[in-house]
């Protein structure tokens, strides 16, 4: 785990601590209060209660600041919640400013182990609420990540230029063009700004969303949110390959997180790409993309397998070798609207993507159908690979056991340094 | 553990694999190749592809045969995938007991690692559909343990005594009172059959419910489903409390594995208890209580404190002590009407039940609020210790902040016996 840093606090922070707009939504209601809790009090205070207790658990946490965002290629995490997030009405560019502040604050204290604050769940005026909603007290950094990114509309939308930034939009990050089978759903799409968090224990990841919406009160509002679990790619080779809910093995030819070639092509925007406050950046894409399930249970072995072009069992591509064996696209034995022909990067002009996807099951339908499928996440140094990619798949045999329900596209802006917060080049 | 046992093939099982309906229903759309699936090639034949791979992985399985159904006062896993289900129109007597013949050597397989038959899902004719879905392969057993349940409608509902067993059903098993702030969503209430599938793996979980609805087909259906995280109960001493998602500990006071006086007393249904059948069983309530998370967030923690009647921070009662201290009742710190108080056995004439619940996120809803709570699961010997603590709970000064979506009951027979299927007895 090369990002693993001992679990500290951050050396150099953002500000010394939440904003006073950052506790003024923690706190409303309050009263006056609660200006008092923590203002100034972030860093150097100590931690009465915080949650990392032990130096070993401390080898689960990745440090937050360095000059890529961590969540992309850190070793995939065994859950996801993602939240997209809308600004509110009325909001200026010191409330965009002040909010990513205050989530680079608190990411990179929760990143760690600890608290939102230093006075977090229990250690702060009894008489207020609460900093922190509590319940990761107890559980380590659980390898969680946060990965802030901004959507088109941040840029500008129907209200116009909102923040002074639509001049500074980078020129791909628009929204995506309508798919073959798109059947999208705008409450689980799009939003202003993107919080991927992934951890190892659900709770934490769950808190960390939690936490984050709470600070942007008054700011930004939570506009859509996924769980996800039982990843769908691996990010390091010494991860096995997991299986989506199709039964088969995913994310095989993944770009792998020690490929620093193929990451500098397809991964990271370059620092002489435009616009270059994305230096270190790259791009994701969200694709809720529910699977019929029960149907494809009735399909047959061979013919799932021919869909695939792939062997269900080991994953071995069709033409023959074992999982880690490259299809034979010359092969007959892969069908010409298999899944991973399509999706080859010999049938794309060389095009590759990481990808980082989730399982989701969210309960079930009328008919007693799960609502389950993929919660695809592919990170991109130009949205264009995607496009490239997804408008080849518009003649996969599995089309007709999927339907992309949900759809999004954010710039992720590299890491922050220490002392600075997350997406400051773009103000900058 | 105690209830370890070896990954192996059951010594005994009901059938010699999945009925014939039940092969039907898997593969329906297969034709009528399909028939030679399976049939007969149950428990004698090896597992080809198995997921259970390393003997180490062997110790996360619990035995599924035995006195009473896992699931109850096993150690509570990390995640729960619990699913409600109605049978079908024009069901009989032999359906129902096929159905449950099949979940029981479906289950008794999973729960020991393997696939749902002997050649699961890659493992048979790759002209028929498999027989299991095949995301659980190279998984470990992962603690599964599968509890299976029948509610009131199965008994009798609108089209009379459907299975010929309303004169055997359990005199306190009836659909549960309207409680006070009751807010019931019949789309996540009730439901003939239950299934509590946990696991410290969710995707192992899901495999579950998704395989034991795929040979219910034809025979029963999924109504309701819910995944759950973070346990916010704890069965044996060496578990740690977790805390729920106003973020307390949850559970302290649980009743424990070990406590065998206490299982007897209140969890256990006895050989004497009426109806005979349901010796060894116990009764299972699930309330979805929807937490008004954010309205929480906003209380001051003296107040949350109070509310709860327990420290934040470490969980002693406000009398004094440490978590596993008994609160003084007597206490004025202690207020009249808080959680602790009004849960308490010594204000509800000694009664007791064990907690197996679990939080549950299920994104967010139109005003950006996280659809999220407590999904609450309860196993006790008669209904009425449930009932007695809700009436009592009517003045808790909890109920600001939640409210109970969802609800049903259901009589837990007690385990099978090898070579018997669980429920037998009311068959019998």
């Amino acid at each position: 785990m090369p990002e693993t840093a001992a679990a500290s606090v951050p050396a150099d922070a953002p500000r010394s601590g939440l904003s006073r707009r950052g506790l003024l939504g923690l706190a409303l209601g309050g009263g006056v209060a609660s200006l008092a809790v923590g203002v100034g009090a972030g860093l150097a205070g100590g931690v009465a209660l915080g949650r990392a207790r032990a130096a070993d658990e401390a080898e689960d946490a990745y440090a937050f600041f360095g000059p890529h965002q961590a969540g992309i290629t850190t070793p995939v995490q065994e859950h996801l919640h993602f939240a997209s997030f809308d600004m509110m009405p009325r909001t200026d560019r010191d409330d965009l400013v002040s909010l990513l502040q205050d989530w680079t604050y608190a990411a990179s204290r929760m990143t760690q182990g600890l608290e939102v604050s230093a006075t977090g769940a229990v250690g702060g005026d009894a008489e207020v609420p609460p900093d922190d909603t509590g319940e990761a007290l107890g559980l380590p950094a659980a390898g969680l990540t946060i990965t802030i990114g901004f959507g088109p509309s941040l840029f500008e939308n129907e209200d116009g230029d909102r923040y002074g930034i639509a001049a500074r939009r980078p020129a791909g990050l628009e929204r995506l063009p309508a798919f073959l089978g798109d059947d999208l759903d705008p409450q689980t799409s799009h939003g202003d700004l993107c919080i991927q968090a992934c951890a190892d224990d659900p709770q934490v990841a769950v808190h960390a969303i939690r936490n984050l919406s709470r600070i942007a009160f008054g700011r930004a509002k939570l506009r859509w949110s996924q769980l996800g679990f039982g990843k769908t790619s691996r990010t390091t080779a010494d991860q096995a390959t997991p299986r989506n809910l199709f039964g088969f093995k995913d994310g095989t030819a993944n770009i792998l997180a020690d490929d620093s070639e193929a990451l500098a092509k397809d991964v990271w925007v370059a620092a002489s790409d435009d616009p270059g406050w994305m230096a270190g950046g790259s791009y994701l894409v969200a694709r809720k993309i529910a699977m019929l399930i029960e149907t494809w249970d009735r399909v047959r072995l061979s013919e799932q397998n021919t869909i695939i072009g792939r062997d269900k069992g080991a994953g071995a591509p069709l033409s023959g070798g074992d999982e880690f064996t490259a299809p034979d696209l010359s092969s007959s034995k892969i069908d010409a609207n298999s899944h991973v022909r399509l999706a080859h990067p010999e049938e794309n002009g060389g095009v590759r993507i990481l990808r980082r996807g989730f399982n989701y099951v969210d309960g079930n339908n009328d008919l007693g159908r799960l609502d389950a499928g993929l919660f695809f996440l592919s990170y991109q140094r130009d949205p264009a690979q995607f496009i490239t990619l997804q408008r080849k798949l518009s003649t996969d045999r599995m089309n007709e056991y999927i339907r992309h329900v949900g759809s999004g596209i954010w710039a992720i802006p590299g890491g922050a340094e220490p002392g600075s917060y997350v997406g400051a080049g773009l103000f900058a």
